[in-house]
């Protein structure tokens, strides 16, 4: 149909998630109106957050390569005795905008999902026993989606951490099945306060 | 919030048309769980478009530099004396999927509009007159939006072209109001079978 470069352009937006042909197709125009410096940032900035940003060896949020630890656990004033325990370092952004907790994160990596094959081995599970017993931490609190997988999650990591301190989760204000990115901050702030032992 | 590498990223997705703080932030997250390869890919692809493709020098639909005349006017099979008069090139594309015209395409870059300050000396219209009277066109077919810029823009055209060639415009098949881009196959044939002396 168009150019190669434009079909190129259009085939490489298109395999970004939830850009269908049409859109893709929009995008790929916008970019050749523009002058070529917009171009120029958008693939640098690509590139750049692909080569600067690197899981915190830590907790696993997003850290800036040069920095080591990331933005949280370099943090003296953060509550190192308090662990949020999140899927993915999305899940970190949203909690953080709306400055609810004053505590420390652990990012998993995925959830239990024994249709998908994510197995307690491909989660970051020692790293988080291993700081629960360092720092000795008085409580985990589980930030996972209120999902399946999200409460096998749940259970297994309540079973591993007995003994070792308590383990809280968010309360049910999460609507059922809801993804955490979408909550707004009210429903969060009533998950938080509402957490129960496990 | 995030390292200083992701919200740039993030800033850069959100200057895309369509693409919100949420979306961009959704996109950016994709890019840095995915390997580098899928960014390098994106990356060149956004600087090759923007480098390679360039207006054809007759109809100004997109070419490819290298190639001087798009695949549209290079085509002999085509029939030169049948001119389609669009708006821009994401409408020769729409067209061209549909396989529904045999003859050339001439590309205005916009519509007439005062309130956008868009005149007559900022479309490519004495483009257009030349290539009328030098390949003798029989027919100037306007393809443009059923808006109020559309529709001033054909009458132009239509006093524009008095006396040089035969100008219809596509049958009102096409909703008022309604984008080009939007329009399915058959409406677009309709629309082009019922088309109207000016």
């Amino acid at each position: 149909m168009g150019p190669g470069p434009l079909n190129d352009l259009q085939a490489a937006l298109a395999r970004l998630p939830g850009i269908g042909r049409k859109t893709a197709q929009r995008l790929a125009f916008h970019v050749l109106r523009r002058p070529r410096e917009e171009a120029e940032a958008l693939a640098q900035a690509l590139l750049a957050a692909k080569d600067a940003i690197v899981p915190c060896p830590q907790c696993f949020n997003l850290a800036e390569r040069h920095q080591g630890l990331c933005d949280i656990c370099a943090n003296p004033r953060r509550d190192r005795q308090v662990i949020c325990v999140v899927e993915d370092a999305g899940a970190v952004l949203v909690l953080e905008s709306n400055q609810l907790l004053r505590g420390m994160y652990h990012v998993l990596g995925g959830l239990l999902s024994p249709l998908d094959g994510i197995r307690p081995e491909d989660l970051r599970l020692d790293e988080l026993v291993v700081r629960v017993r360092r720092d000795e931490v008085r409580e985990v609190i589980l930030a996972l989606n209120a999902s399946a997988e999200g409460d096998a999650t749940a259970a297994y990591l309540a079973r591993l951490l007995t003994g070792l301190t308590k383990v809280t989760r968010l309360a049910r204000g999460l609507p059922v099945g809801a993804d955490l990115d979408l909550a707004d901050r009210v429903t969060l702030a009533h998950a938080l306060d509402g957490r129960q032992a496990l």
